[in-house]
């Protein structure tokens, strides 16, 4: 990790500083808190209830849940701060140099599902990881609208856009393809949503490195998928920072926007059913959740971004040319959102 | 696998026949239509809509679907016979003596989940593999209640008690509890249900493996279960014909006693909660699912089993001294329900 680093004045800009632990963590409750206030005034009736854990092995965390409010039906923000002896084989793999060092970890995470068909679900989580010499971030945010509105997909991506380009020219056009490919069901060869960004193992070396498990659009491309120069651990810092705290300001104008639409059965039918989709990739594919379970996490808290009720229905497909099939045709495949503009 | 065979005689009587194919998957074929028909019967209204359909790189099913009918909320029955040119590393894990060589594989699946909440969610397969050299038969049936009915669960155990008693005296007492173990979720420490039979990789060698992901009350413990005589493809083709015709047996009558209980939304509101344990096995521990998925098997048809409608709650406990809670203590845990008898 230092081999580019050539007096000690460049080292301590590239290093963890002595009070990275706690600067994170820090950051990583300040951004729970700042989200749930954030989505309590959006919401108008609804709010948090918090449950404090602790987990065994070392560490614990924080678990808030809003249930039924004036807009969310259900909503789980999480922050954990976690340590142990050995990170699982899963991630070693990744980060082979973690082997045999113990571990710290801390992250926020947030899964939305509005109760109106024509607000999206919403993801968010940031993470990061110290063990021995290797340390990274990673993580981003996601939109999974159930109506077509080309806007909307829009503004979530210009807001995540502009946060990246306030670091690096070329963040957001590594971190929007990786999280189509992230958030991409195999067996029904679609993606989650509209996407947004998505990054790990950010460890300023200048390597990006998708997940093992790529699928769908990146399925046997290399694992590599771009240089960056390298970076410190402040920049990354301050970067994960700014991402986070663009959450807000990326979903909230669209709540505004949409909460007062009215809808009928057929799109409460099309939300339960679409939502059936979420459950499908967080119990298949998404790395935290089938981690979480099988290391014995706090089931619960996992289990959070499973939506209150969801329906799933043998053989459906969307009538064609309803804005159901729009969903389909061009929502659910990658497109350049972030320079959409309005036709005519 | 011919170790033990020292005649021609003996021999014939141990390897499948050359028409072994044929009969199987006719079997199977008309254990769809037999359940299909009874379950119709039962029903009273619903009737079973048909879609066949080819697999791409060999063979193909009929999957038949009942919805909105008088008793069943939904329910699927599939038939399906493919081949190939090789088996998944998962299966040779498990089987190598199969690697290099084409496979076979033919089978029926079922699951129904009824409307009412007193009556059971019930599960039911059969298959049965060629591999060059191997063969084996596989399958089982299980019972999942969302309400505490011991008598109920008393009568599918016997059902199958007696149905493997006519083929060998050692049959229920290990097959009972590997469905024990096998249908269990790790990260709830929960079981399904109340079980039945569940049995793998049965090709007469008298060697009972479990499954290479034992957990929960088989963690830790050696794969292999437990050792009976050698059997032959016959005596192990009649045993699973008579499993698969004593479902309707087993399951019919729970469905006549329970259909005209009334229930309202508490009992409503509990069933949909616990159909959430139903999809978080299937897409997280179940092998067929899980190897369906990630094989280009035919999407609609797997996920067939998952629930019409679904419900995820946060920190849901059952109060004490409830039935709800009484399911938890008692029937989510193994019991010897062959041997239950009415208290007093």
């Amino acid at each position: 990790m230092t081999a580019f680093l050539t007096n000690e004045a460049t080292q301590s800009q590239f290093l963890p500083p002595a009070d990275s632990r706690t600067r994170v963590s820090q950051f990583m409750r300040q951004l729970q808190d700042e989200i749930c206030q954030g989505l309590e005034q959006l919401d108008g009736t609804g709010t948090f209830k918090e449950d404090s854990w602790d987990r065994p092995e070392g560490g614990g965390g924080r678990s808030r849940v809003i249930r039924e409010g004036g807009v969310f039906e259900q909503g789980g923000v999480n922050f954990s701060e976690v340590w142990g002896s050995h990170l699982p084989p899963s991630i070693l793999t990744q980060r082979p140099e973690a082997a045999g060092h113990q571990f710290y970890a801390t992250g926020t995470s947030m899964v939305l599902h509005p109760r109106n068909p024509y607000l999206p679900t919403v993801h968010l989580n940031y993470r990061y990881f110290e063990a021995g010499p290797v340390w990274w971030f990673g993580g981003g945010a996601d939109l999974t609208p159930y109506y077509p509105f080309a806007e909307d997909a829009a503004h979530f991506h210009r807001t995540f856009q502009q946060a990246c380009d306030k670091h690096h020219s070329d963040y957001y056009s590594v971190f929007k393809p990786w999280c189509d490919e992230y958030f991409y069901l195999k067996h029904r060869q679609e993606m989650r949503g509209v996407g947004g960004i998505f990054f790990d193992y950010q460890d300023g070396q200048g390597q990006l490195y998708r997940g093992p498990d790529a699928s769908g659009p990146a399925a046997g491309r290399s694992n590599q998928i771009g240089t960056l120069a390298p970076r410190g651990w402040e920049e990354l810092f301050a970067f994960v920072v700014d991402c986070g705290q663009a959450f807000l300001p990326a979903y909230g104008p669209i709540v505004e926007r949409r909460r007062s639409l009215e809808c009928g059965e057929r799109e409460r039918n099309f939300q339960l059913y679409r939502r059936g989709r979420y459950v499908e990739f967080n119990l298949v594919y998404d790395r935290g959740t089938i981690f979480g379970l099988q290391t014995n996490g706090r089931t619960e808290s996992i289990l959070m971004s499973l939506p209150p009720l969801v329906r799933w229905e043998y053989g459906y497909q969307p009538e064609p040319n309803t804005p159901e099939a729009e969903l389909y045709e061009r929502f659910l495949k990658p497109q350049d959102w972030a320079n959409w503009t309005p036709a005519g």
